[in-house]
């Protein structure tokens, strides 16, 4: 899948092959297991979005975790599942799908214990002792030595049935915080005194039983992995498990019985280390704990996106096999760029964990910030690096707004080779809100959502970005564009109305109130000592305006009506970090309570649940971050006379992002991402349907995808010849502009 | 389907047949839309679980709330759907099932506004005005007139669909505190100025429209059913909705309209109105007041259980109809045992909620304490009323301990012929912990889970029940018994070892320190005025026993290392509920703390996310709800010795309930029943598979049911012809038992 060029020779080390086991990865690259929301529920999104990863130049691929016996189950948090021959024919494809872009297909074998919930099949699961997990909540039931042989078994069965489909990789996972062996292995789960219990060698007893059990059925076919958590992290307790002493143990216990290594630290939200918090492979002084004692490859994840510090690691010695998550959501095709020279195409991952935010609330599908693309790939036919040509490409677009939703819109009309599209910003610069968000505290990273789109839009010469425009309806008018999309954004809304009352709150329209715009972009100093800043928003804007506010001597109150400050952070693996840091700025939280009124000097209120137990905060300033309101006036504007829009030329003007509906930024990105894909419908502003994947009675297989725009090979036989289209090197000055018109 | 018999005079009144537009309701007991878990995407479990209530003698059975948009998408909360001919193929085989057993099937029509989430389309959704949401914390666009055209079309296109496949009752519903109408209804969600907004004609004028469509669509074939809120309830701003004002004012607007009112008070907590808080009919006093205004029939829930009420409403003229959704699920046999004089068969609704606990979980299936066949009557083949023959009826087979488990698993057995059954109970009355969890504040209805079990067991004369009888091993041994069930139970672990650490408390076996069995079961009066809960647990039982100790006059702290008190509580809708009463009850609420050590007078703890932030509370005695743990020893000691087990003639021993795994009490009489259910397989500990209704690549609709022990017709083309097995009247005395051993 290569072309003929060899890599920059200080990259060279990711792309030499190196054996595990009897495999042979072809590169470095090795996509750990994580969670997508699809499991065996949706097998055709699960192929295609493992398979783009193959596609795109990793040597392996994992599933997510993976449950071998039915008493492990996680609902309505979607894993995969090896329990019978159904999940076996819904994971064939995805391995049919990797295989057939030459790399290794892995598979992440987990038994939950007591973080099973039970809640599809209704059953309870066993753990090494009877404890309670604080994570599902549930219980669990100790297992007896018949109860171990009997999960065991599952796993060699699992395993057999992954081999049989194809699978080249078999990974028995203690990763996380989760799974079976793990919770043997930590003191924490095993208060056990037989012989799986006490010492480490006693610990560690059944999973070295259960690897050995699983080489001796499957080891000639294929490579065993073991997932392997080093070290319990931030845990000063007498329970912690801890690298320097455990964690060597079992590299040593463990060492000659496999094949790789799959290192990682800590639990899931330490794991899936938010950039907020954590610097690219802060796993690596762990690693290095354990490294004289592994034979074996080891691959460890760090959220990589830079090929030099790839390259270091395996340099070092550190690591063998750069392994990824987040990046390969981001961009699967990492392998490929860094190969071609092409680094500074690569989509980087920003760190913000959105992408496992949806499964963490409720099991839902993956998204990304960065790609739009990602659990597309089956559904809608979406193929992050391949873009259909259009039809209309000579259609001039007019798009008005370069933030999230603005920009991709932009960069995927220029893709699909459309020959005139402006994409006009007010500000002097592009990015939208990005721009000032990825100024708050520890969210730098954030301004990758500019930088790849800046890059991008820079090579394609067929659209032109214009800055410091700051286009009326009459200049839209006037522009000369047959289509307009309006993408004007959202903003803070300063009237204190928000979700618990939909009303404006009194006093909100002092001079000593504030909208985090205000702060961050007209780059106000709040007055006095004292802020308040009242967060009913409950994702990332409020506490990190405290933070902001604190880090600068303030003393914050941070009020919120959820129980759960910054509830939608926990989704993101943040929340739990977020709140230590608030704490140690010394910020007052105060959850549980909504502000009824300002006054100079003081904001009243009550506890969200009985309004008779108010509360008064002394406070010089506020600062709402209640809700945000689209700034939709000149869409409205412009959809009031459709009369003048015809007389112009006008045939259609369209609205996505926030200006739309304020969402999340990934949902900005996909909503013009989605929109320049369907640009060519008879009403884009409808979206086409896409494949859902469910059980439908009475129809067969092929009927699932009927009437629908496009259609994926569900078998797979040869390579695909899908061609990857060049950015059109068109004139892009058809426009009468305002700055030449 | 009933026998020759007329009903009860007394209750006559619910048997007559009622004109619902161009339909007749048979009698007046109507399923009320519902949630499931279900919608399309479990379209056998759907059918099945409906189908149960027209079999079980209702007039009409509705679905949940039914998406008429894909912009309607509640993802991860599952609904049903009506946008495309796949949905339609689903939903058929429910409107077969229904109509197969001769009752009217409904569809409850909804578009969700800013309540969306969007996780799978990724598409916005319209509200009347651009405000956030409580519920989803998403916004919404505001709906221009061509949008709001468009979503009526949906509506309209939905209500076809619907009609097409057979539904006899279309919902255009305003229901709950969601839904499209409602929120053009409500000024808390409606501030358009425009004639959509404003006065009440204004504000009703989408609903009314919308209505108009549809009957104008489908209405020669379709009573048209308006779903309707009467009043926001609790709310004192001047944006409610009040029953006295708006509500007359809609049904005088829409009476002429409609062919049934489906009314109900409140958003879906109160609708879902808890045993604990509310009394049964309590939205009567509403109802009447909008009784005047309307001519057409009334249907509304009221959590009816007992026939007299219900009758009582009927006769008063409040209402024409009896709705249900809790009774249904806890006995879809309630209107056949009404007519058959069979009242004290009913398995009455507790009102715990447990039931939407797990759709409000991230949209998990339905599940019910009271009846465990719910959700299973397709994938299991469960009916709640018919029980298949053992061919091992002879078996003798003893329980130990009658809790849920116990009692459920005797009565199945019971039921299903089985001659031998003792039921042995080491207190001196049957029920487990359900008899103290009863005591508590609210709980009092908690109690019909003995009261029903004990009135069944009664029955059957095949089952013996034994109370006051404390087996030991030895007394197992002897007993005569080949199948040997234990439900001996959980009980709360008094060293403080809870979810977060799994390591006892300091101080925890201080003489001031005690759990809930040792208030409730052994009467101990908590010394002092100040006492400390801790509740790890997070469902009912800290803040209950909280409410207690406070109702008897301690100051009381209810420490939680959560940062929602109770968060489980918050899936059974009586969060709020709770938090209200504790707090007018001046319990001091200490979220997001864990203790961390218990001394005379003082305990000690630090914040949940902040080892250094730490607190100390004055206290004379301490609560501890920290986890339950299973009572084994039983258990443990019998299956220690095989030989001894083989040498008295003990096949196998096995557990259930709590004894294996504390869970909640849906769960242990779910595991009783099942175990009854299966004993005959060779390993009844290891559950029988069931049907997952999910996409199999390649695999046909019959495949889906291969190789499980039961399969069910997807298509209805005649009345089944099922036998219910009467309870064999066999004498149970073949056992030794030690009282006459």
């Amino acid at each position: 899948m290569f072309g003929p060029m060899a890599p920059d020779p200080r990259h060279a080390p990711l792309f030499e092959p190196i054996r595990v086991g009897n495999k042979i990865f072809r590169n470095r690259f090795y996509v750990a297991p994580h969670c997508s929301g699809l499991g065996v529920e949706y097998p055709g999104a699960q192929a295609y979005l493992r398979g783009m990863r193959a596609e795109g130049g990793w040597a392996a691929v994992n599933t997510e975790y993976c449950a071998v016996d039915a008493e492990s189950d996680d609902a309505p948090w979607v894993q995969a599942r090896l329990i019978d021959q159904r999940d076996q024919a819904n994971l064939r494809l995805m391995v049919e799908r990797v295989h057939q872009f030459d790399a290794l297909a892995g598979v992440q074998l987990v038994y939950m214990g007591a973080d099973h919930t039970g809640f599809v099949t209704r059953l309870p699961a066993g753990g090494p002792s009877q404890v309670t997990s604080a994570m599902s909540g549930h219980s669990c039931y100790a297992l007896d030595k018949q109860d171990i042989r009997r999960i065991q078994r599952s796993y060699v069965e699992a395993a057999i049935r992954a081999r049989d489909i194809g699978f080249d990789l078999v990974q028995i996972a203690a990763r996380e915080g989760f799974s079976l062996p793990l919770q043997f292995l930590w003191k924490y789960w095993n208060h056990r005194t037989d012989e799986y219990g006490g010492s480490i060698e006693n610990r560690t007893r059944f999973w070295r039983e259960t690897i050995e059990q699983v080489r001796e059925a499957v080891g000639d076919d294929c490579a065993i992995v073991a997932g392997f958590c080093l070290d319990s992290f931030n845990d000063e307790s007498d329970r912690a498990f801890k690298v320097s002493d455990d964690g060597i143990a079992v590299v040593e216990l463990l060492d000659d019985m496999v094949d790789l290594w799959d290192m990682q630290v800590g639990h899931l939200e330490d794991d899936v280390s938010s950039s907020r918090f954590f610097e690219p492979f802060w796993q690596r002084s762990y690693i290095e704990q354990v490294r004289p004692y592994a034979k074996k490859p080891i691959a460890a994840v760090g959220r990589f996106t830079d090929p030099e510090l790839m390259a270091r690691a395996i340099k070092d010695g550190v690591i063998d096999i750069i392994g990824a998550a987040r990046p390969a959501i981001a961009d699967p095709f990492i392998p490929t760029k860094i190969f071609e020279g092409r680094g500074d195409d690569i989509r980087e991952c920003i760190g913000c964990n959105i992408c496992v935010s949806r499964f963490n609330n409720g099991g839902g599908r993956i998204v990304c910030t960065q790609n739009a693309t990602v659990g597309e790939e089956y559904r809608r036919g979406w193929h992050p690096e391949q873009f259909n040509e259009s039809e209309m490409a000579e259609e001039p677009i007019l798009i008005i707004g370069a933030g999230p939703a603005g920009m991709e819109c932009a960069r995927v009309l220029g893709e699909r080779g459309f020959a005139n599209v402006h994409l006009v910003e007010r500000d002097d610069h592009i990015g939208g809100h990005v721009s000032w968000i990825s100024e708050l505290p520890g969210l730098r990273t954030w301004r990758r959502v500019v930088e790849y789109r800046e890059s991008q839009l820079h090579k394609l010469t067929n659209v032109a970005v214009l800055t410091g425009q700051n286009l009326s309806a009459d200049d839209v008018l006037d522009y000369g564009a047959s289509t307009v999309i309006v993408a004007t954004g959202a903003e803070w809304d300063p009237s204190g109305a928000n979700p618990i009352t939909h009303a404006p709150i009194p006093g909100a329209d002092a001079d000593f109130v504030y909208t985090p715009e205000q702060i961050m972009l007209d780059g106000i100093e709040v007055p006095g000592d004292r802020v308040l800043v009242y967060d009913c928003d409950g994702y990332f804007m409020g506490s990190s305006i405290a933070e902001k506010l604190a880090s600068e001597g303030k003393a914050v109150t941070l009020v919120s009506p959820s129980d759960q400050i910054g509830s939608y952070l926990f989704f993101t693996d943040e929340g739990g970090h977020v709140h230590h840091n608030l704490l140690k700025l010394d910020v007052e939280l105060v959850p549980s309570h909504v502000v009824t009124s300002i006054e100079r000097g003081l904001v009243r209120g009550h506890n969200s649940y009985h309004s008779g137990k108010v509360s008064e905060w002394p406070a010089d300033s506020v600062v709402l971050v209640t809700q945000r309101l689209s700034r939709s006036s000149l869409y409205d504007e412009l959809t009031r006379s459709p009369e003048l829009l015809e007389e112009n030329g006008i045939t259609r003007v369209l609205r996505i992002g926030d200006c739309l509906e304020p969402r999340v930024i990934a949902e900005s990105v996909f909503d013009g991402h989605r929109l320049a894909r369907e640009i060519d419908t008879s009403n884009p502003a409808v979206p086409l349907p896409f494949i859902r994947e469910q059980r439908i009675l009475g129809w067969d297989a092929d009927a699932y995808d009927s009437e629908l725009t496009h259609t994926l090979p569900l078998e797979v036989s040869s390579h695909t010849t899908a061609t990857v289209k060049s950015p059109q090197d068109r004139c892009a000055d058809a426009f009468h502009s305002i700055r030449h018109g």
